[in-house]
């Protein structure tokens, strides 16, 4: 039984999900369905982007991730399918895929061309129903990845903001805000000597690195290694977005010990 | 495996949904759930019976829809089940499955008496759970349609607002606004001639009719046919609904070309 | 086909549930997976248990309830499994499972140990994903509960708060406000006798129980015993939490007749 994933900024309200997994169904009725999150905000390519990459490396191989966050659909932005690892994901070529297009694993991309594996009379602005469920409905059951069409060598991809790193530390920036406020940056694991002196963020400072939230007091800012790999800045039983006043973009900086 | 598809006002937060999803599963362990949403406004049956609309014609043959949007349960509205083309719908009585009952498909309308396909004592204020999700689960097991209950010729159909039509042009309203701002109207494709002049909505003119959001520039009002099959006022990258202060039931008209 | 159901306050915007049903398919590809709600407030571990006390009677022998609202996630609180009647729990020992510890069902608690059912090296603050999605996979195969780990006989019980009854009445509070604004009370059935005189809420009396919410005109509050089996005020096609101005924790009496 493959696995097909949905992710989308259509939210759930207006049945086009439903739409999708019924076309899905259809062609592929042994497929599972697994709904990774329509509450992408609106045209948010990037925050897609950032889910997909934490997403992909917890599905068992042949999982064919559906991903639409597509402000562009019906212009001659291209509809491509990436196979990186033993993922398949199909989705518009808008940068969506930007983090997963890296040098660590191969990777192979292909612009969606054939047309059986599209509804005849896509329509415009439902390329997720007409154009990507299909395409990963047909994947599902088998179809070569090579069938899709045509390899493509330059699938668009997002700039990234990267820190700034010298001897005495890194500057970075926050680049996502998670259900419970917590702040992931751009700084990861890599970037991180063993010790630090301090991490600094708008007003604060955190004088160490922890493990877990509960190292610190309730209320208190706290400073980890997050589960997508990055720096993460959180409020122990609070919401750091709200509680430090702190938006998308907001410079991180550490500063190494001695 | 039958499939059978959950549309609601429940939410998701207090588990009435999961409720139907456990009976569900222990009558019918074959069955594929797909939720289509929770997220219905409150006694919204009109937005509901938009969405049912929406994805009937997408879900495979032999499909059961059950759809609860039901402020009067309890009371002695009647519990019902159609069938129409070759889906099945069951919900409550109260014009939930309007713009199901056309001309164009046949349908037919069964009450639920049978007491076989109910939970015994059902709660009053929780058909969802007791009385539809049941019914759902045997019709997927294959039950005759017939054995539901006796057949009715009256199910109850909301009034539809429809479009004022002359030769000048068409005047019809906002009926549904989706989750990204986008204006759904009750004029449909039929009602359009090849070639517009103008259409005014608000204090707004658009001058034709566009395929896709991106042929006007971002932050413009576009004009397509939507997904629905309706006439849809979008602003592209943008949010019609609020950059343009636009509600439910807000006139739009189209004047005709020469 | 094993059935996992899923109760987290992790949101879905984010990818976290995607990446524990990643795990979970991966270990046990053929269960099947509920999403019973991930919309529970931040660390409200009352909440969650209102819910998983809810839906644990409607689901089929041997389901397995996934439950991650965990604030406490990485310290020295415990992972446990609890089983209860014919269900399974998994999640933190927090309190989370308070309402399933009664003395009508059998129940047995085992603190999770046995490293072959969780991640290795699992990500301080993610158990949800790399302890306790591995150990539902686990059991759904078949393993004896047995094996998870030593029994223990105190897991945390959160204090509850308990009705004042005496001959005149009962007096009770609001412990739940649903997706309708209904007010769920602390005063279950066996608590009410067939007659009495009044409810009071805040400013509100209504005089008698009634059976569902059409009985009294719309925007009238109404009470009434509701799914869970306590008593509930409700708004008729309104929202009693905002109509009435009423939140959690507000007191409720009940006097009863003669």
């Amino acid at each position: 039984m493959p696995i097909i994933t949905l992710t989308t900024d259509y939210g759930t309200q207006d049945g086009f999900v439903a739409q999708m997994q019924g076309v899905i169904l259809g062609l592929s009725p042994e497929s599972r369905l697994v709904n990774v999150t329509h509450e992408i905000n609106p045209f948010a390519v990037m925050q897609a982007a950032l889910v997909l990459k934490g997403i992909s490396r917890y599905f068992p191989p042949g999982t064919i991730h559906c991903a639409v966050v597509d402000p562009g659909v019906g212009s001659d932005r291209r509809n491509i399918a990436l196979r990186t690892g033993n993922q398949i994901f199909v989705g518009p070529d808008n940068g969506l895929f930007s983090l997963l297009l890296t040098e660590e694993i191969p990777w192979e991309a292909r612009e969606i061309q054939n047309s059986e594996y599209i509804m005849p009379d896509p329509h415009p602005t439902f390329h997720g129903r007409d154009v990507f469920a299909p395409v990963a409905a047909h994947l599902s059951l088998g179809k070569a990845f090579e069938s899709v069409g045509n390899m493509i060598q330059d699938p668009v991809r997002l700039p990234v903001s990267s820190p700034r790193i010298s001897k005495e530390g890194v500057e970075g920036q926050v680049i996502h805000i998670d259900r419970f406020g917590n702040l992931t940056t751009n700084i990861d694991s890599r970037m991180l000597p063993n010790s630090i002196k301090t991490i600094s963020i708008a007003h604060w400072t955190i004088s160490r690195m922890s493990k877990y939230f509960n190292e610190v007091q309730a209320g208190e800012p706290v400073a980890l290694m997050n589960s997508f790999g990055f720096l993460e800045i959180a409020v122990n039983r609070g919401n750091a977005a709200q509680d430090l006043g702190i938006g998308k973009g907001t410079r991180v900086s550490v500063q190494f010990a001695g």
